[in-house]
């Protein structure tokens, strides 16, 4: 028996959780490809706190999904890329972040139909 | 320009937020070709509590994902199934489902690799 996300106590489960985050999903999506820097992924990624993505970024790294380089010059530079682990999670998310751009219409218009209906039954 | 998660006011955001979800995604994927009850999703996803898959199933409900079918019977029967927008979601999630149980081994080498790492710094 392999991992299994359904067995509560398997820590594929967390790590779903945190793989599946909207956060991780935009930064690791926005790596592929290319090396950024802490200022350019905030720049990118519209409206995230400085908080938010720091913490996204360490729990990327911890996970083994990205690496974190500091150059040693004044100021320090800092880069963010993919590992080769990280890499091969572009596909699945990559093809996350298009499903939701292709379908968040047809979300939309479900969401309006289903509010009416809530508010036409009370 | 299409719907952007990038941008802070595209409704595309908060939709990657519920997909992405770990809930959601366990549930997306246990439905693909079944039709589940309450009772048996419950069971299927180990540690879920009732309140927690009654927001997921509500929540996949209201953005046209999943279909609530009650039929009238004593007690009543309720099952769920995806929409035919919910089958298109199945290969995406299912493809971060497999991508997390296929990786998970190195995940946790990543990490306590990062966590001694941590403490030999401190």
């Amino acid at each position: 028996m392999g991992p299994n996300p359904y067995d509560a106590n398997c820590p594929s489960r967390p790590a779903l959780g945190r793989i599946g985050g909207k956060w991780s999903v935009l930064v690791v999506n926005l790596l592929q490809g290319q090396t950024m820097r802490f200022a350019e992924l905030q720049r990118a990624i519209e409206g995230i706190s400085q908080k938010m993505l720091t913490q996204t970024l360490r729990g990327l790294e911890r996970d083994g999904l990205i690496d974190r380089t500091v150059y040693p010059q004044v100021p320090p530079r800092v880069e963010y890329r993919l590992t080769p682990l990280g890499r091969t999670l572009v596909g699945p998310v990559s093809s996350v972040v298009r499903w939701t751009e292709t379908h968040v219409d047809g979300i939309q218009i479900a969401q309006a139909r289903y509010d009416g209906a809530q508010d036409a039954s009370q």
